[in-house]
């Protein structure tokens, strides 16, 4: 029998919660809000790591939950929002050994650390799939809130970081080829220990330039297409930044570097568009920040022009059911 | 292999994060708080549903969904606060149905509308096991959320309803008698159609005669003892106020109709101490609340004097892993 896909999983549960008077964030955007007061949001976010999905061989239960918590992280990080606090549930399944759970806790309490969010609760159950939780709760000045849809033509695009990197190592760790896991650390390294870009998040949203926001959990494509479907714009790439090593495992084994680095998934760099006068300053505010292209009037879609080539990118990335 | 019990797991895991400043609600209380300002928490708790272990046969996909939402609300009942918003992280297995999204979406549309909270986000992930996490974010006033260490010899201990429905309820439904699931219909529906007590919650915080307060969702003998231990007092009960159907049941069964009242669970009352001279005014808000016993010094333990006989309420309730 065919799944449903995430997206139609998504769509049946938004159209049965559509149309409830003030809330003031789309379903579509990467944290929910609470209006609190005019100035005060209490924004909120939850992601769950299933064990039997989402821990390749290779990683560590310690680093599944570190990772569980950089995810949530990375989502308030594209909308420049500190998370203050943390909310872990846990599914287990039985028996639980218990260093299981202390490698649970390590992982999450270094991650807490990691982002200065406090641990605040949570809830303990039997399951038959390890399944990490968590809810971050923090607050924001709905002014300064970076939201997925204010894209304008003529802003520019730019990303904090190289990719490819996790898609690359995730061939590694599920290929268990001991050559390339010793040959690419870097590559296994941005799998089983990746990290959010809170700083430059909420720099990026206090210099006000920043006029949409996503991470790239999804997949770098999959990102422009939400920032280019939510904004009604187009955007036209002339770079895309890959990692050297990512160009290096590519050659070696045959693969597009460009796909990787395009349709891969976990990856939590930042895709942002900024005001064209604006970006000079955030540049200097954040030195990793890349600019890969322009925003363009709606008819244009997603395309790359590379090396005198046009291609489309696709809307493809990550997805559960598929 | 044994496996750690809840409690076991949960120790581990506080442990970890004890000694973090700036957390102004135990671990061990019903719910989780952000301090705002003097006046201002915000309230956040999470709970999860797991198909394989917390769907009993007999109760439908959009019933157990239904039913996640009121596990949630009722720990916000307990501690006299308003949830607002829910988020909703779900784990399906694959391949997924469409009647099956429709269901859970329905069931979740449906608790939301009861508890009048804002259905505002969430996360779809694909799993070996059924899951339903529910967080619930409110607002409260430091100064009106009932905690659970606040009990005092000479309080009044009350309930908000009758014992027993829902564990003689869950024999039906795992027997799947048929003569029973006929004779016993609302037993069957404490267990189908369980209710959070909210609006008792809000009135008895806001009355202020409320010294401490916890939901019986993991059996009423557990929460007695849970305010126990937190507020360092001991309990005196007269009293087990148990549905006449489940005296009914357990006698057809020759069961102990006390046990199914005692030590039951996912049971949604409200368990409070109340200051005496404030008892008679919270009844007339509360028609529900019933006097069970009194709180005495701590060396006491938690005992019932029932029928001219003296017998210990054992530290027992649902717990997972056991």
């Amino acid at each position: 029998m065919k799944s449903l896909s995430e997206t139609q999983i998504i769509r049946i549960l938004t159209n049965q919660f559509s149309g409830q008077p003030g809330i003031p964030l789309d379903f579509g955007d990467d944290v929910s809000a609470i209006p609190f007061s005019s100035k005060t949001w209490i924004i909120v976010k939850t992601d769950m790591l299933v064990g039997s999905t989402d821990i390749p061989p290779g990683m560590t239960i310690e680093e599944a939950a570190r990772k569980s918590v950089v995810a949530t992280v990375s989502d308030f990080a594209a909308k420049g929002v500190r998370p203050q606090a943390l909310m872990v549930s846990l599914g287990l399944p039985a028996p639980v050994k218990k260093k299981t759970v202390q490698d649970i806790a390590r992982g999450l309490r270094q991650a807490a650390r990691e982002y200065r969010c406090k641990m605040i609760g949570g809830d303990t159950n039997q399951a038959d799939d390890l399944i990490i939780d968590i809810a971050g709760i923090g607050i924001a000045n709905p002014k300064t809130l970076v939201r997925r849809n204010g894209a304008r033509p003529g802003d520019i695009i730019a990303v904090t970081g190289l990719f490819g990197k996790t898609s690359a190592g995730l061939g590694i760790l599920t290929s268990r080829r001991e050559k390339d896991l010793a040959k690419y650390p870097s590559l296994v390294r941005a799998v089983r220990r990746p990290r959010a870009r809170l700083a430059e998040g909420i720099i990026l949203a206090k210099s006000s330039g920043a006029t949409s926001s996503i991470d790239s959990s999804d997949g770098l494509a999959w990102s422009l297409h939400q920032i280019a479907r939510s904004s009604k714009v187009g955007i036209n790439l002339h770079t895309i930044p890959i990692a050297s090593d990512v160009q290096r495992f590519a050659k070696e084994h045959r693969l597009s570097a460009l796909d990787l680095a395009l349709y891969g998934g976990e990856e939590y760099e930042l895709v942002v568009t900024i005001r064209p006068e604006k970006f000079h300053h955030s540049k200097k505010r954040v030195p990793s920040l890349t600019r890969i292209g322009i925003v363009e009037k709606q008819s244009f879609g997603v395309w790359a022009h590379l090396a005198g080539k046009r291609t489309q990118v696709k809307e493809r990335g990550w997805e559960h059911f598929s």
